[in-house]
């Protein structure tokens, strides 16, 4: 179906990116489940019906598109982010809900690493349906379902640790005045991305020198409709009257790292947003617990001031902690550096 | 002559960034005079010559260009990066060579901000021939005539404060190492940088921590042709035996940036670029004596080791030194960030 088309006929292509951008918008709704997406197109190749996977207990991503679609699945298109399920949760498999609807052909980006859902396609196939796995894979694994797979392969969440950094490496002027390094463009990326998260994490020290509100915020400051729970780790109190002193919160009386994700993992958590600090950072990065580095770098010198990242353990370049950069792009007057730990010998103990 | 054209013939546009090219090749040996560009259209809008100012009391570039064109000049067109100058220093008015040469068209990028051999287009223009000036304008100021313009414009030196530095702000690990923090494809542009200033500046702290040789080499380690003046800041000896104890060497013993420029001033040095380290790029910082930042980020951390960038008198974020973002852009595993300082109340004193 790729290549020159017809008025109104959407590619599998351009359907896995709908299906994508479908799948970021319950993105941090649905954990311990994959926010997943789905695309139905009818036989002529029309989008039928769009779907994301809803919080637990609701429908999966197929169930929801194929509600939207009707009678006009028959004989139509799947288009999904996820291989469809072959198992009954807490929901009856998706498989049936696709064989019911009557769908031709089923063309999912990823497979399901979890053997107990798994098998999916292959269910498809046997019944008949023309099935095809790949599509947009690479841009699928990076997007909301890479801390779902992360937790499938590790066992534990997906840790972002995101930084405000000036190009000199400073998070804060000498005095701890911090407000605004970044600006508006990159300040809004940050609420977008904690309203995705399952849990934001921040140490002692932060709370008390900035009493961050760790909240998913709009622009004019109103609380976006998914908050991620807030995590606070430090042997120090909270203190009474700051903006984290709320029941909600979690405080994690520890400095070790392991512990943290041990409890959050306990919690059904998927994607962790480390924000902080230095120290708090340092710790995770000299654990290997650092899956993805986010730095927001604004195009401003200080010259002194707390540093973007405290001790990881490394004394001589030699042992360097190496990062592999999946993309860099502008955010207003900022600079967005997305990287990962760089697989080989020079990247932390992963 | 823009748009569509037949095989063989070279658009305005093309031919200005022709020139641009040819005259980044001489950037580097031609201070105090501008490395300039010229390409010279035969009538037909074929390329009949490319030319650059040669070495100080060499040919200008339109004579070099013209030269080369010879009598495939007449009814042509000049594509220059600069107004052809209308005086005679060491040698004659190239307007009298493009008048001589009967060129019927002459495309300047800038103006000549310089009273004394400015005033040549309007020549030109006075004797028949058809001018045009601003193509490429923002792209050839950028480019190699960037220090000259600069140096025309306020008496001193144009100066780039480079930079190799981890994600967290850090340019050698703990123990002082730092080779190499940046890959292969960065340090290669670097050497390419250093052969087009006229001085390379590092303070007596990096020359005892690192032994630099402050040389333009090739991959193999071989010198290019041009070498810029290596100068040392500092109160302290360079140790005997270190590869900056030459007597080519300017070692100026002061700490004041002003004063340094001063110097550099009366050495009719136009591209300074100052190499570091921290404590010197922070004293040029807090005078308002850099004019362009150019950070090579490698993808990495190293959570401890010297800073990036040394006081530079902010003590809140008010005062943080804003800059302004001209390129990002990939060099192998590495970011550079090209930014000059922002205009306005929030950069450092112009
Ligand atoms: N620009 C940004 O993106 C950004 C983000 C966050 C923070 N900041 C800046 O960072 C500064 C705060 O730095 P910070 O390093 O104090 O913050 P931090 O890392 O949030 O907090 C450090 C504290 O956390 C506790 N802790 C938890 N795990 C630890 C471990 N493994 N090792 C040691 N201590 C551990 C310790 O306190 P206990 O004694 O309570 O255990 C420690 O003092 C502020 O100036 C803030 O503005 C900037
Ligand atoms: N990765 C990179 O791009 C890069 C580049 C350069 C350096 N580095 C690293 O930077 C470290 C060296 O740092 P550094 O700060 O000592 O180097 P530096 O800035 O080169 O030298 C500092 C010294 O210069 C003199 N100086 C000149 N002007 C001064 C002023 N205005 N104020 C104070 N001192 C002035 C002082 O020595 P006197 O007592 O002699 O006057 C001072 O100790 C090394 O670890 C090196 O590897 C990294």
């Amino acid at each position: 179906m790729d290549g020159a088309t017809a008025p109104g006929v959407t590619t599998v292509t351009a359907a896995m990116r709908r299906a994508l951008a479908a799948s970021g918008e319950v993105h941090g709704s649905t954990s311990p489940n994959p926010a997943v997406g789905c695309v139905i197109l009818d036989r002529d190749g029309a989008v039928a019906g769009v779907g994301a996977t809803a919080p637990p207990g609701g429908p999966h991503a197929e169930r929801a598109a194929l509600a939207e679609a009707g009678d006009r699945a028959r004989g139509g298109t799947a288009v999904v982010t996820l291989e469809p399920c072959n198992h009954t949760g807490r929901t009856p498999p998706c498989v049936d809900a696709l064989l019911d609807a009557g769908v031709a052909r089923v063309h999912a980006a990823l497979a399901d690493p979890n053997p107990v859902a798994a098998g999916g396609l292959e269910r498809l196939r046997a019944a008949g349906v023309e099935v095809t796995l790949g599509t947009l894979a690479e841009e699928v694994a990076r997007g909301p379902l890479r801390g779902w797979l992360h937790r499938q392969r590790t066992g534990r969440p997906h840790v972002t640790w995101k930084v405000a950094t000036t190009l000199d490496g400073r998070v804060a002027a000498a005095d701890g005045t911090s407000r605004w390094i970044t600006g508006p463009g990159a300040r809004a990326q940050v609420h977008d991305l904690r309203r995705r998260m399952d849990a934001i994490v921040a140490g002692t020290g932060t709370v008390l020198a900035d009493d961050p509100a760790l909240t998913a915020r709009r622009p004019d400051g109103t609380l976006l409709d998914h908050q991620p729970l807030p995590v606070v780790v430090g042997h120090r109190d909270v203190p009474s009257g700051a903006r984290l002193d709320r029941t909600d919160v979690l405080h994690l009386r520890t400095r070790d790292p392991g512990e943290v994700l041990t409890e959050l993992t306990r919690r059904t958590v998927v994607d962790v947003l480390l924000e902080g600090g230095p120290t708090l950072a340092g710790a995770f990065v000299a654990a290997g617990l650092v899956d993805r580095v986010l730095v927001h770098l604004a195009p401003a010198l200080l010259g002194a001031g707390p540093h973007a990242l405290g001790d990881v353990g490394v004394g001589t370049i030699a042992d360097i902690v190496r990062l592999h950069v999946d993309e860099v792009h502008r955010a207003g007057d900022d600079v967005v550096i997305d990287a990962r730990p760089a697989p080989g010998p020079t990247g932390p103990p992963q």
